[in-house]
């Protein structure tokens, strides 16, 4: 088994709250961290130089997507991603399993991968592990992930076991595959809503030996206790020297648990969609910059943020951007939301480094006027 | 008659083409100048300091637009429109005539003004010239146009004699409401394509007496060869003491051939919304980026180009963006369009101080493979 890459530089002595360091290709993370989405090759509305003023320090790329459009080979043959997209810090990809698994009807899966078509033209598409990992390694991603079935909600026990066992062969075949590029794998614990089959999982995956280890296919439409209970009794189990990455979560306060219980990296479509939606993270909960109250509304989106959009913009001329759906609306309001997610990141870390992230996590509750999840 | 807040510093011993200053409220700006437009208080896709980073002197505010949305008294409230949209250099706004004039069916003009629709809500509306001086009182700007109306093309003699002593009517009264606020005042000859009834409305104009002089109601679906007549016949003989501002156009040959013709200011929406349709103006002439050939083309959109676009971007990444419906898309390549047009514009500055205008737009012409105009 290889050395990991992941350090551990603070322990809380409160929970399973850490922060650490990840080394990769292009440079080292703090954790805990959240990684925006850049779904094709670009965060939406972002220059990567934006990006990094706001103190991004990985992104995530979709694998399913930039192998449909405009294809790995392409990029491949133009440096790679980051040079195809000019971000010179690390890229995760995932595996395309999610998306894959997002077009049911389309897809069929096998032992030896899964059939699908293509989402703007219905061409048929076939990834298995072996070329998931080839993808990834054209598209020279820091970060792999290992191909995985999700399992929907609600599935039996008998339907989850079957497609967590089937994930765990294919992580086999995907760290056989792994190239010797220095780019890192992540296996995908799977196991849908029961814990014993996440448990037993994790030390397959263990057993067969990854640079990291996630949590995937949560936040799939069961309900919010649920997910918190998964992650509650999983996360702290997850290998304790390698980062642990929950995938596709969530809310400022999903970040928070997840913290808490343990996770080290995060991704989510939340922030940069909801920016572009109009619906805006603060200090005081959420805001949507349309409500007619913002109109003749001076004051900035969120009084206590220093992002440039707080800087420089009042409600009222947000709420004009926005309903005049000028492209400049979702640049200012993905500045914002973006910012509020990694600031959030950054103060974890610094409770966390000053032991003193129950408190830091109360004061995040008693702020937003929301009650503290039991633990 | 106020002095002129104009400057003459160079003149071209060739042509017309001459260097100026003009002096506004929000600082000087340097001629011949291009506005980049700003229609709802935003120049699609641009932060004021992406703006500032490419060398914008001014930018155009519509009139009309914020009239309707989010309307003046608002913008004024918020202490005006430089402040609302977080832009401290000079801008000029229209009077809102060419947009009500483009609303054809819905405007009816009498001597009073105009009374016209709301794009947004069908609901009735009346500008008069002391109303549109009013607007941009309150909006705050630079510099104001008066209210006119515009001839459509074609129109008989008599027609267009009508609506341009309507205009000069409508001029006089906007010279009599003009505020003591510092904010300059421009007036604008119309007159067709008759270049007589141009050259008696601005004698009018010039009895009247304002800060500077435009020329209306070009690029109205016009041949080019008779915009280009008009412009070689009438530019010239706009008062040479005060800045002309030749109104909506146009090509960067139109910039070419108005600047050699004596203009000082121009603006048009070509570079921007060309952008976002993804036709991209270079040293070579015009590139349409969703073409398929350039689907793997690793170079630079213009070789020739020290724009952030083209420092950091592939013709195939550009490609990809595009035909992905990203914001970016607009963001990168709306940088390089106003790049061009700025760049433009200073070349033709430094050309005129060295005297070398005539030289400049052989080279121009030739580079492009155009022929240069008759003149």
């Amino acid at each position: 088994m290889q050395s990991s890459p992941f350090t551990k530089t603070y322990q809380s002595s409160q929970c399973h709250a850490r922060c650490g360091t990840l080394t990769t290709l292009h440079g080292v993370i703090e954790t805990p961290v959240f990684m925006p989405v850049g779904t094709q090759a670009t965060v939406k509305g972002m220059t990567p130089e934006t990006l990094e003023e706001l103190g991004a320090q990985i992104i995530l790329g979709n694998t399913y997507h930039l192998y449909i459009r405009p294809g790995h080979e392409l990029i491949h043959q133009l440096g790679g991603l980051h040079r195809f997209m000019h971000w010179n810090k690390p890229i995760l990809t995932d595996s395309g399993g999610f998306q894959i698994f997002s077009l049911q009807e389309l897809t069929t899966i096998s032992e030896e991968g899964a059939a699908f078509r293509s989402h703007l033209d219905g061409s048929p598409l076939f990834l298995s592990p072996e070329d998931a990992i080839a993808v990834q390694e054209a598209l020279g991603s820091d970060i792999m992930m290992a191909l995985d079935t999700c399992i929907p909600y609600p599935a039996s026990r008998e339907e989850a076991a079957r497609a967590t066992a089937l994930t765990n062969r294919w992580a086999k075949r995907c760290r056989q595959a792994q190239p010797e590029t220095g780019q890192l794998l992540f296996g995908i614990v799977q196991g849908g809503m029961y814990t014993d089959l996440r448990l037993a999982a994790m030390e397959e995956l263990h057993d067969i030996g990854f640079d990291g280890y996630a949590l995937g296919g949560l936040s799939v439409g069961e309900p919010k206790e649920e997910m918190l209970a998964i992650l509650a009794a999983c996360a702290h189990h997850l290998p304790a020297k390698h980062a642990r990455y929950l995938m596709g979560v969530g809310t400022p306060e999903d970040l928070v648990e997840g913290v808490f219980h343990g996770i080290d990296m995060f991704d989510c479509v939340m922030p940069t969609r909801n920016a572009r939606n109009g619906m805006l993270f603060t200090s005081q909960g959420r805001v949507v910059i349309k409500n007619a109250c913002f109109q003749k509304d001076a004051s900035p989106l969120d009084p206590c943020c220093t992002c440039y959009t707080c800087r420089h913009y009042s409600r009222a001329y947000l709420r004009h951007l926005f309903q005049s759906r000028e492209i400049l609306a979702y640049q200012l309001n993905t500045i914002h939301n973006l910012h509020y997610y990694i600031s959030l990141m950054a103060a974890m870390r610094e409770a966390i480094q000053q032991d003193r992230f129950l408190a830091f996590r109360s004061e995040f509750y008693q702020q937003r006027g929301n009650q503290e999840p039991g633990h």
